[in-house]
This record gives structure tokens, C-alpha cells and sequence, in this order.
């Protein structure tokens, strides 16, 4: 299979991912996803004429500018003052409270001079309407209040439970499962022998996963062998994203692929013009899409960045990792035929290549605010150039 | 209380917080904590000589450069060929895998000509150690691996698992508790009459710990009542930073800073020289924080990014809300003393000031993407100039 450029890699991934899901889920548990419907006002929004000061709340043109104002009683936020109050008459009002219908406007408490149940107004600057915050002056019933597509902040929380929406239709995270494959992976708490490594890439997967508030349902580790690789691939095949880490190249002992064909998962691609992750295997099995990351463990979360994350994105809708352009604080020098991925560091604002860039060294990555891409056909990059930056901190 | 500058609101918090706690967590679950401890490696990583590539490990001083070498045996990861090998003879090898220590050098099997069971060296450019990561390339046992204060991304967790550390101690989360006052406010479901409202501000303050990774204790909504806040207040004071909505202000029935004087909570301050939010209030009582938050919604979410952020990055040592300088896409002109907080949406590298910036409307800080700060003694602020914004998406 011919191996393809970044970009197209990219965009093969984007047109094999299914239409997303939507959810229906509670409020309070709602932030962070995407909206997935046109929210429309159910109210008024304040919804009464309400007091926005502790003050007095008065009928401003029946109001002769001269006299008192008559006192006949008070309304505290969550009371309704139902009498309503004639010309010349002010009702003592707190911040929240109901103005009644017959008031529209409110003078604050300091600018009063009270004796005993008459009030004068000490505020030459005082307008109609002053003070009041008018039934529908935030949302007005009916109003779009938030549209399909926007990610729901805890502001956009909190406005929504200020309208009395308890439920709304957000697009789904996926489900993801984790396949670890290699003969030479110990498990934490094993014994460390010459020729084993600890497992790390199922550690690294799931804390980016735990970021984007996605839980693997199953992670596992599996020997480098054909039938039990395939048996891991059958029994996760459910979930929406399965990701297997090692065993994509066309080695000896490489039984991935081979393994992925015998499980009916068709290859939609197979090798990336990229460094790391050049042996990157992308493929579709029904509805479920199948990331084979090459193993060393920098190429691993390279891969999740630049393409598993995209594949979250088309179910999410919402972009985790932001790309920005920055200024490369030195020069750098690759051969062209290939993108690279370097780990970068932010540093006064110009983003740095950092040491170690090799794909089993996870000591650059650990100080890494993010990856810098390289395009493919460049060879030389000069100080402050540009360059697109996938921050992840 | 004389109110009191942005500056120091924000001295005084981080004057009364509490050293930090540290806890030990299992390392799947640390992503996201800052490490309390420095961390040295356990072992080199590699642990072994290890084969880079798929090919054929020898000595090369030994080599003569013209004969082939006889392949004796092949070393797959995860096992080791322990006979070692001699002059002119060369070990099947594949990624990964141990080279035995009388060889140093790999050719790949791109690079080889194999007749039975000798290969014939095609690459004149094959320098001594090429293709094999020495023990300790990346990490030396005893090396410092990470400092105490880094926080720990997923590529952080990778390098950690690798070197085989199961625990780390970071710097716990605080506790959190909300209690949400006022007559006026009605829980979702109940029936909306005049004069009420439904609570939004546990709704906005849960959503934003959740962002941070904290889930609240309790979260309780009371009424005006100085005897019900009293004891809601008491029931919480257990809790690391107590958030108490509403009744901060000094109206007739604003009954939080007399219940927390009731309480023994002591008063840092209370008012700040700030729009909206003046009059936060800031307590202690023993180890736990208190928040008296005003209660209009957006006054809420501003006081909890410019305030309470920064108590729970005490706890923390993670800065959640990164403060960015962005022109200001349009002029600006406000009254000098009080510091502005406004709602601000980027667009193209700008920063716009959204409308409807009054404390009880959120329907600008759902949009918003950070809050821009005005400082306190400046009226105008030119198209351009630069400000301080505190990101949030």
C-alpha cells in the first residue's frame, strides 16, 4: 500500500468517521460537550420587571418632583407586592424583588431622605426606568438562545439553568477501547527483566482520553501473537474507536495487520509520510474506526494528537487541542519527503524544538507544551518562521 | 470595611491560604495533578541495548567489511539470545529487542543481502552504533526525571509508566462546597411564579469545578434567613473553600455576613473596587476559605475566575485559566476606580468587548471565550491598546 501525506491521511479519517451521535443529558452534566440542537427561550428572561438596587420603587410621571412619596409597604426578592401602588406612593423594594405593575422606576436607598413612611428624592439625575430591569430585557421568550454547535461553557451553563432548561442534546463522546500489543510489555508491579519494558502507551492513551472526559471501556495487553491479537480486535470491535498500539509494521513478528484482516476491519490506509509514526494504520469495521499506532511511545501520542484527536472531533464536535502559529525560536534543517512532528516547548512566546526527539524518548514529550509540524516538502526552516503549533497544555 | 483594590482582594486570598496537601495517587489516575515531589528514575531507560529497527546486530570493530556474517540464531522483543556471539557472526534482531552485549551495531534488513544463512552488509555509510539505543539514552537511574511543580500531561504519565513508577504524590484538589441563597430562587421543576427565579448559579459555579477536576461536596440552596444560612454555613465549614452565593450585599435582607460572623468565620475583606462583583466577600475560619460571591450570575462567574481560581491554584499549583494580552479590537471608555471586568469574545487575534455586560444578563459571558480587565484608575482605552484577558476556552 502506497504511503500517503499527512493531509490526506487527515482527510481519510474525516470522510470514514459516522455521523456523530446526540444525547440527551442533565444540565448539570452538560459542560464541556456541544450542543447539538437550537436552543430557544421557554421564558422571559428576567421574567418580571425587577428591582435591580435596594431602593424605592415609584410611577416616575405621576411623580411631581417636589412632594414625598407616600411608603405603603415593601416587597423582598421572592415576594410580590400585589396591591400596586397609585401616584405619589413608592414601595420600599430590594435588589431582585418584583416592581409592581404600576411602578417603572426605582431610586436607590442612598439617594432618599426617609421620615418615617415619606420618602424624598434626592437624585436630580434620576431617569424613567432607572434601576429596573425590564421582563425580557436579558432573553426574550422564544429567542434563540444558544446555537447547535456551541460548546457549552459554564457560562452557557448558568444561562441556561437561569431559563429552567434541565435537559439538552449534546453530541456524544465516543466509546474507546485499548489494545496494547507486544511480547516484551510487563505490567507495573512485574518483574523487570533484560529484554521486557514496562507498558506505557495504554497509560499515556488514557490520561489524553480522561482529558477529552472519555473513559476507555477496556484497555488490555496482548502478546505478539496472531490469534490473540485477533480475539482482543473481535471482542472490542463494538466500541466507536479502538486503538491498538505496536505491531504495525511489516515485521516478523508484526501480526497486527494480519490480524486486523482476519477480523473483517478494512484498511482505509496503511503508512503516513510522517516522522514519527510513519507505519500509522487507519481502518473502518462497520461503524467502528480502528487507529493501529505505531509503538514506540512518542509516535503513539503523536498519532492520538494529530489524528485520533481529529476522529474525536468529528463525534464531539468540539476541537481539544488548539493549533496555533508561532515563531520557531531557531532554524531547523530536515531532509524533505516526510512531515515531522517535533516536540516544542513555549518559550516568550516562540515555540522551541526541544532535544530528544526520538520516537522512544518520552523525556522531551513529558516538558512538551505542544507539536510542532514540519510540512513535507520543506527542508529548511528559518528562525521566527511561522509554524503550526498543536498546543496540548 | 474600606473597600479595597483588585491587587490586594487577590494578595489577601493567597496570604490566607493553607500550605498545599499532598496526597499519593496511582499514576493512570495523576493526569492533570502538579507533582509535589521530584522524581528519579528507578532505572535506566532503556533498560538494555536495545535494537532500533528490524535487521541484523554484530561487532562491528570485528567485521572485516568484505565477508558476510553467519546468522546464528534471531532475538524477537521481549526475549534475549544469551550465548552471545563472535567475530563475523550476526543475530537475527527486531525492533525493540535486546542486542547482545558482544554486538553494537544493527543493519536493517533493507540493507542486507541474505544467502542462507550469511548476510552480505549493503550499507557503506553503517557507522558503529547505528540502529541501537544504548541503555540510559533517555534516562540514567538516579536521574532527576521530573521536578516537583510540573504538571503531569498525558505524555508525563507515558514517561513515568515506562520507567516503571505505579505512584506519585501531587498536590491534592480542595474540597468544595456551594450554598446558593435567596427567597427568590426556585429549583428546576418547580412551578415559575412572579417574583422568583430559578438558581443558576450552582449550575455555573458546578460546571467550572468540574472543568478543574473537583466535584463538589454539597451543594445546597437556602433561603433568606440568617438562622438556615447559619447552620448550612456550620455544616460546610469542614470543606477546604466554602462558596456561599447572594445576601453579601448590607440591604435589609441580606443575611450572609451577620451568619458568618455568627459562624466565627473571620472577615478579610468585603468590598473590592470592581465591576461587576463589589461586593465580594473573603473570609477564613480555621483552614477553610469562604466566599461571599454577589449574587447576580455573571458577578458569580467573574469572582470565581479572577478569585477563586487562584485560592484553588494554592491547592493546586495548577494555573486552569491562563491570562493572555490581546488588542482591543474596539476603544473603550470607562469611569476610573473600580476595575472593569468584561466579557470578551477573540476574533482574528483581537479582543472583543461583547454587549450586554450588566451582572444579571449572561447571555454575552456564554458567548464569551475569556474576561477582559480594565484596570482601576484608567477612563479610556484606545483601539489596539493591549489587555489583559483571562482565557477560558
Amino acid at each position: 500500500m502506497v504511503m500517503i501525506s499527512v493531509a490526506e491521511a487527515k482527510r481519510k479519517i474525516i470522510e470514514n468517521c459516522p455521523a456523530p451521535k446526540i444525547i440527551q443529558v442533565p444540565l448539570a452534566g452538560a459542560g464541556g460537550f456541544v450542543l447539538a440542537e437550537n436552543l430557544f427561550a421557554p421564558m422571559d428572561a428576567p421574567h418580571y420587571n425587577q428591582s435591580a438596587m435596594d431602593g424605592y420603587a415609584f410611577a416616575y410621571n405621576d411623580w411631581d418632583r417636589k412632594s414625598g412619596l407616600d411608603v405603603i409597604g415593601e416587597v423582598q426578592a421572592g415576594n410580590t407586592f400585589k396591591a400596586g401602588i397609585k401616584p405619589m406612593q413608592a414601595l420600599r423594594i430590594f435588589t431582585g424583588a418584583a416592581v409592581p405593575p404600576s411602578a417603572d422606576t426605582v431610586v436607590i436607598q442612598e439617594n432618599v431622605q426617609r421620615e418615617d413612611n415619606v420618602i424624598f428624592i434626592k437624585d436630580p439625575n434620576l431617569l424613567k426606568g432607572n434601576n429596573v430591569r425590564i421582563a425580557g430585557s436579558q432573553t426574550k421568550k422564544a429567542d434563540l438562545v444558544l446555537q447547535k454547535g456551541h460548546l457549552l461553557t459554564p457560562a452557557s451553563i448558568a444561562l441556561l439553568a437561569g431559563l429552567g432548561i434541565s435537559y439538552v442534546h449534546v453530541f456524544s463522546l465516543p466509546s474507546v477501547s485499548i489494545i496494547a500489543t507486544g511480547k516484551e510489555l510487563l505490567k507495573h508491579g512485574e518483574c523487570l527483566v533484560e529484554g521486557k519494558i514496562y507498558e506505557s502507551n495504554s497509560f499515556g492513551l488514557n490520561a489524553v482520553l480522561h482529558q477529552m472526559g472519555i473513559f476507555p471501556s477496556s484497555i488490555q495487553i496482548v502478546d505478539d501473537n496472531e490469534t490473540e491479537i485477533c480475539r482482543a480486535i473481535n471482542n472490542q470491535l463494538h466500541v466507536d474507536i479502538l486503538l491498538i498500539t505496536g505491531g504495525v509494521s511489516v515485521g516478523d513478528y508484526d501480526f497486527v495487520i494480519a490480524a486486523l484482516k482476519k477480523c473483517a476491519v478494512k484498511t482505509i490506509f496503511h503508512k503516513v509520510k510522517q516522522k514519527p509514526g510513519k507505519p500509522l494504520f487507519f481502518g473502518t469495521c462497520n461503524q467502528s474506526l480502528v487507529f493501529g499506532l505505531p509503538g514506540n511511545p512518542a509516535s503513539v501520542l503523536t498519532c492520538f494528537y494529530e489524528y485520533v484527536a481529529e476522529a474525536i472531533k468529528c463525534y464531539t464536535q468540539n476541537q481539544f487541542f488548539n493549533i496555533s502559529w508561532m515563531p520557531l525560536s531557531k532554524s531547523f534543517s530536515k531532509k524533505a519527503g516526510l512531515t515531522f512532528f517535533l516536540k516544542g516547548k513555549i518559550f516568550h512566546n516562540k515555540i522551541e524544538i526541544l532535544d530528544s526527539q526520538e520516537s522512544y524518548k518520552m523525556n522531551s514529550f513529558a516538558l512538551a507544551d505542544g507539536i510542532i509540524e514540519l510540512e513535507e516538502p520543506k527542508e529548511k526552516f528559518e528562525q521566527n518562521e511561522m509554524v503550526r503549533v498543536r498546543v496540548f497544555v
